[in-house]
């Protein structure tokens, strides 16, 4: 007979293989190194995998990342009512809000619009993007999604489709990302900067 | 207040990032994967973790990993007791199995002699291997180490320490990996190529 990988980790091999940017190789490296470390951190691992599946879910308003219904930005009553920044991911509202520089309330759509892969505005979280801003006193909708082909497509549909509810639509800022330089530009984001151009005053 | 990742996501992120491989920002987008993924291929994953951790062990005789002591490497009695093939990991008794060029037993070290990074020789298994040399009827061990500066001193080390039990030591062959070209090599590759060459006949 030839050695092939014990039936255990070879079923690990594959569970950690259907995870993504999780190849072949990392996900034998990785069944390797925990089938030989320690007892302890595999079953602290297994813990965390179920504990943050059973007690995190969407939050049903603005489709973030929560322990409750609705989560503790929806419910914050220091933040203004009257801005909805839409963002792609549930990750995207915590590195916005790290930022500081947004006090409105959040609003993910769970993708971008994307006919290749099927996705179409159905499949996102639009229809209660839609609800939202006719229910409430919305004065702006920012959207912040990425600004690929995809983003763009999304963005310029969003806007399209909200600007009879009332709402202004805004789009952030695309530029030069802080501290870099020119040189490490490619030229759509430098014609996008200088589309953007703003008055020094 | 601010946004931040959800307590058990923040642990599971946690748990991820202790892997080997895992950078903190890989971390992050497994466990939001996981997270917002279907329940059922995370309770598989978390099975298939603990499942693999319980089962598998390490062979006492060879060091493979192994449900059941011997290994059926060992154990297979059509294999050649005669000669052994030393490798630094479990994993390497699988690929070096694969190749279908060796049909002997197995030897695993669980690592290189490092002293920079505290391993000595009795750290590994070597105790385990002079006591199979000595009580088998050992023709020759084969070194199937890593060709970089620690492989190398291992493997010295080792040819001394087996030399007076009787045993031919060799080492496998280092040279231009298959399927490769010229321009490929490092020069350590073509000098270890051109000091193995062989005649053709």
């Amino acid at each position: 007979m030839v050695a092939s990988l014990p039936e255990p980790v070879a079923e690990l091999v594959a569970a950690l293989g259907r995870l993504p940017s999780i190849g072949p190789r990392s996900a034998e490296r990785l069944a390797l190194h925990l089938v030989q470390g320690e007892a302890g951190q595999v079953k602290q691992l297994a813990g965390a995998l179920l504990n943050a599946r059973e007690k995190i879910q969407l939050c049903e308003t603005c489709g973030a990342l929560t322990e409750s219904q609705p989560c503790n930005l929806c419910t914050d009553d220091q933040r203004d009512d009257a801005i909805i920044c839409v963002v792609e991911t549930a990750v995207d509202v915590i590195n916005l809000d790290k930022s500081g520089a947004f006090n409105g309330r959040y609003h993910v759509l769970g993708g971008k619009i994307s006919p290749l892969n099927g996705v179409e505005p159905e499949d996102l979280r639009i229809a209660e993007l839609d609800q939202r801003v006719e229910q409430g006193r919305v004065r702006e909708v920012i959207l912040a999604l990425g600004t690929d082909v995809e983003g763009d497509a999304t963005s310029n549909y969003l806007a399209q489709r909200l600007a009879p509810k009332g709402a202004k639509v805004t789009r952030i800022a695309h530029g030069l990302p802080a501290g870099s330089g020119l040189e490490f530009a490619d030229v759509l984001t430098l014609s996008h900067a200088l589309e953007g151009r703003r008055e020094i005053t």
